[in-house]
């Protein structure tokens, strides 16, 4: 996957860096964000009941203070079912953190993906620590995305700019999947960063608006995590005006970073653990946008209807079956649906058609399927991957 | 497997059969329960929208009468998705197997498992209903319980005999797996013939209760059919007095029966599609039944657990991870976890114990996972299996 965006370190004012600490036999493990300037945080977090302890920690932080400036995240060890060590382990880090760079302890965050159930190695930690931050640069946000990696084959960034009343500026963004993934909220580490000028309360409001048509509306294998997390950061370095509650440019600006998540989440899905197609599911013209959620994630999640995907055969049936189990309103004589452009099911009913012409659309990398419950207005998209082979091996054979 | 019992015809005054009417390629696949006596009728149904002709046909016919005296059963074909015609087709299978047995249409039920969205081959069924009334046998349970296999490796059944105000009484059964298995109610078929006297409301609640620690406990995979349907036929015959209301010997029998059901419920998680091992997730010292059947069938569903069964890999985080997110009261604090008999975790963290020692539970065909919530006093048990190459190679290449 090609991919031209320096990510967290596109937005004016943010450096970052990736460092190998030796949480993980390979590849580097360990990334810091730094905002030159004190950076307005939001976030949404796992609503598992098992939250690792970095998660409990950047909550407390997000609620009492308006800014941080610094983000860590180690790769390789989630720091998650670690009890009184793990909160420990996450204020020692972040003390660190704040030594060294200058700053208060409280205006770092720190998030962990990984093994659950192990503790940190601290002395590695505070190594990958001193590193990432002699490492920082205005180009880091490449680094930043490889180090968070655990089983994703690529590394994820994007961003865009946007005009705010004339003036440019940046939204950019970088996550990791790519197992235990499904929504809510995150699913995975998801971190954006923005030049824009915008309050705590209005920034939490254009991230709980974005994350439903992306994080939330993503899944690869219907597990939640203990550590899902997504941080958006905004430093004002821009100089644009301060975005407004109510005002054109706080529209412009939800859209843009909606897009920006969308476009984060999308990336997962292609990523999925041993997924060989990228699948979006849309149901169309549904009662509620709620039902249309609810169909199109329950369609995503059926390891039956993936399987199937994975095998390249146009089995509906087991699509309909997982539809007419998600709770929504549904009349089956209403109900079409759809293979790209291929109809393959009309008012309920199979159309007559080839079995070659109804696999045609399966055989590509990327395949839409559209359900018209042909009873309302709302759509809602999922976005996921098949289930193969390789999933089961990468997940029957990670350690622990 | 070896299994002694004749299933369906071991209480009195049933009769069965088996036949090869040339649905699916190989096997025989059309079977016929048959009670001398009209038989008092219960049963509980897919709540998928998307519900086969078939089961809305059954559903009708249990409102209107008490008794039937004929189910058939076919294997190939869901009869699913098939519209108009499919409703037909059902009307058009029970008459002809009326007019042949010499009773009313209307006291024959029919049930169909198989591909979804495929009208019934009705030359093919007619000629099942014919073979099957010519080969009625006392001891066809056998046959039925092979005929009604769609990708079973081995037949299903079991029987018990229980002592009603000192008369010896038998209820019998059998059912099929072993894809597409997930509550509720109640995935797959399952029939349970018995000669006790009762009436119908009497049959239905004994049912509805059973049908809670045994078919709404199970998943494979969690997508739940458009066919699922547990019927339970009570023709009286074993002249023991009728079961009433409030008494002793309705509560032998409501346990009696919840046996019969919950022993074939294990009999398809042990042949869930791909399965290598036999699992039992135990939820005990819950806040309540529901917070504990919620923990257990999350579990039960995960594909990151059921990936690490199959890897036999102590991978304790994802059960925690699991429950987690299972919409139930827990305090991390006081949960604690064991493999069979070792203990993994005690009040939310790890205990110490060498990787060997907590491996060696997974290495066995059947595992029992305990998750001790430490704050109450309820529990629940679901039955499920592991998750290998083989559901995916079963399910990617099972045609349409």
């Amino acid at each position: 996957m090609i991919n031209v965006s320096n990510g967290v370190t596109e937005a004016k004012g943010f450096l970052a860096s990736g460092v190998k600490c030796e949480i993980k036999e390979t590849g580097t493990d360990f990334a810091l964000i730094y905002s030159k300037e004190p950076a307005v945080i939001a976030g949404v977090f796992t609503t598992n009941v098992f939250k690792a302890a970095s998660v409990k920690y950047n909550k407390e932080i997000i609620n009492k203070n308006e800014t941080v400036n610094a983000v860590t995240i180690n790769s390789g060890n989630a720091n998650a079912c670690t009890g009184v060590q793990g909160d420990i382990d996450v204020l020692t880090s972040c003390n660190k953190t704040g030594d060294i760079l200058g700053i208060d302890g409280d205006k770092v965050l720190m998030c962990s993906t990984g093994i659950i159930g192990q503790f940190l190695p601290m002395e590695k930690i505070l190594n990958g620590i001193k590193m990432s931050i002699n490492d920082l640069s205005a180009n880091g946000g490449i680094a930043a995305s490889e180090a968070i990696m655990t089983t994703d084959t690529f590394p994820k960034r994007y961003s865009q700019k946007i005009n705010i009343n004339g003036k440019e500026v940046t939204i950019g963004g970088m996550c990791k999947g790519a197992g235990m993934i499904c929504p809510n909220m995150a699913t995975t580490l998801c971190f954006v960063t923005t030049d824009v000028k915008i309050n705590q309360s209005l920034l939490q409001k254009s991230l709980n608006f974005g994350i439903q048509t992306s994080f939330n509306s993503l899944t690869v294998d219907g597990d939640m995590s203990t550590n899902d997390t997504c941080l958006v950061l905004a430093n004002g370095m821009s100089n644009c005006d301060e975005i407004l509650e109510g005002s054109k440019e706080y529209e412009v600006f939800e859209a843009g970073l909606a897009e920006v998540l969308k476009e984060l989440a999308k990336q997962i899905a292609k990523d999925g653990e041993g997924a060989t197609k990228y699948v979006e599911i849309k149901t169309i013209n549904a009662k509620s946008y709620i039902d249309a959620r609810n169909i199109s994630l329950t369609v995503a999640n059926s390891p039956l209807v993936k399987t199937a995907i994975f095998g390249e055969d146009p089995n509906w049936g087991r699509i309909l079956c997982a539809a007419g189990r998600a709770n929504a309103e549904i009349d089956p004589t209403k109900t079409s649906l759809y293979f790209g452009d291929v109809k393959i099911v009309e008012n309920g009913e199979p159309v007559k058609i080839s079995p070659k012409d109804a696999r045609e659309p399966m055989l590509k990398k990327e395949l839409t399927i559209i359900i018209d419950l042909g009873i309302g207005d709302f759509e809602a998209t999922a976005f996921t991957c098949d289930f193969s082979y390789e999933y089961v091996k990468i997940n029957a054979e990670y350690h622990t």
